[in-house]
């Protein structure tokens, strides 16, 4: 545990940073906790309805870049996160969820035919089923707010990126026929000296605008 | 800054909490901790296209419990918050921005007008303005994925949920007609000595499955 403080002076000093310096990595054993973050998101039923492409090859990148709004960070920061969502629900996801389940918690297929029916019936044939990649886009969402705390916390950069064309991503990182698609990015390393971005104050609504209490 | 591992230790921690003890309160210093995290989401273009409701009028819980297939959870926990997303984005909800910036920067309102025809052009008029909805709900989910983070560090147990009734909750919460939805919900609290589910192993695919170096 960690007092209140501490949260918010991590939340207060992390911004989307605009310039990476290129010569700072993050060092492995930080990285290998951001990335344990991203398999540690909870997400509907457990469904873990993605994949995570950290783009490390400099040619992928720049081959990026130009679809990206030109926005450098791409290129220039430690980690290039790029989020994917599946594309549909399948009834093979939701056997592959209870296979794991069975394993790691040492149960049978059969006692958990009620939570596999359950997720049967909503994401693959019922009502989220019908809107299953946006679905499955919305835990995306999760994971990277939750990168983005766990690295403010550890004194990693980032920026969320989503001013590129998914389309081009998904050529360019070969998703076509893989059942995943690019939803959004995060860049990842140490904020430039020159960022000037970093030192402008915090925008926000007032936390009376934003949070009702009823 | 934290350690990694002690990142790691409270996300190994956290799990979507079942039972809820119905006697223990958040304090108001780890309370403000986690609005604040709240309100300190990072979103598109800053645009915080969002509401969080903090619903704690014991009869408001009670009537959304049929609709959030009974689960305690709801009138149980310390905190119980009800995120939600613009229905619709429109030219006002940039300018308001932009005199939010300009308020806080000391910019003029004309300085910022690249920004604003950015903003405009895309979430507004353009691409993600057709489909803004679903956009402001992405951002609300960066919002649940930061506030579960953040109530681990805190040593808060959290339930999110998406098992509800959205269109039940807008009535009760008097949404229609408000430009917000509801979306997603998450249920803050200490869990229960009861519940079972604190003890089971955690289900993830491996690592190798979920992240991608390429």
């Amino acid at each position: 545990m960690i007092p209140p403080n501490q949260l918010l002076e991590a939340l207060e000093w992390r911004y989307a940073t605009k310039v990476f310096d290129p010569s700072r990595k993050i060092p492995n054993e930080v990285w290998t906790a951001l990335e344990k973050t991203l398999v540690l998101t909870p997400t509907s039923y457990g469904l873990q309805p993605y994949q995570f492409l950290v783009v490390q090859n400099p040619a992928t990148r720049s081959a990026l870049l130009p679809h990206s709004w030109g926005q450098k960070q791409v290129v220039d920061c430690s980690h290039f996160v790029v989020l994917t969502a599946r594309t549909e629900m399948q009834e093979a996801d939701i056997n592959r969820l209870i296979a794991r389940v069975s394993a790691v918690r040492g149960l049978s297929a059969e006692s958990l035919k009620f939570y596999r029916d359950m997720m049967l019936g909503d994401v693959v044939n019922g009502a989220r089923g019908k809107a299953a990649h946006e679905w499955a886009t919305r835990q995306s969402y999760i994971a990277l707010g939750s990168l983005m705390t766990a690295a403010a916390l550890l004194g990693v950069d980032a920026c969320p990126m989503e001013g590129f064309v998914p389309a081009e991503y998904d050529k360019i990182l070969n998703l076509h026929g893989s059942g995943y698609a690019t939803v959004v990015a995060c860049a990842l390393g140490y904020r430039a000296a020159a960022d000037k971005y970093a030192t402008l104050p915090k925008v926000r609504y007032l936390t009376e605008e934003l949070v009702r209490v009823i």
